[in-house]
């Protein structure tokens, strides 16, 4: 089964990465960026065949691993 | 009008920190994952209103900076 997990920072959550690369747009001529925050996205190959088992085990993933909860949201897709 | 842009490894394009990944999910008995590549996510707020000039000035911002067009792809969705 394949699942994309996405981890965003929270709301609130400076991002000084983002910041650089609007500051890096802008520079570049690429005006009209009001806002840009960078996250990851991790596509995963799953062993796994059965949708609430895999959805469970992703979530022990990413607490585990994959985000770090205090400063970062995640979302699972499956399909 | 709001966007987000995903950055994915081109098939076939090794991803060491896909597979380092892989490896400490392993070690810490996360079992059953059989392939995992990270990428980029970009949430971008754009002062543009139109949909289809939006689309136009973010394809410019992927392949300017956003994205390594000869190993990365790009996705757009604008919502």
């Amino acid at each position: 089964m394949k699942a994309r997990v996405t981890v965003t920072l929270k709301n609130g959550v400076l991002d000084p990465q983002g910041k650089a690369i609007a500051g890096a747009l802008a520079g570049l001529g690429h005006d009209g960026v009001t806002d840009i925050r960078q996250g990851k996205v991790f596509d995963i190959d799953l062993a796994e065949t059965d949708e609430a088992t895999a959805r469970a085990r992703l979530e022990a993933m990413c607490e585990a691993l994959l985000a770090n909860t205090v400063v970062e949201d995640y979302r699972i897709d499956l399909g």
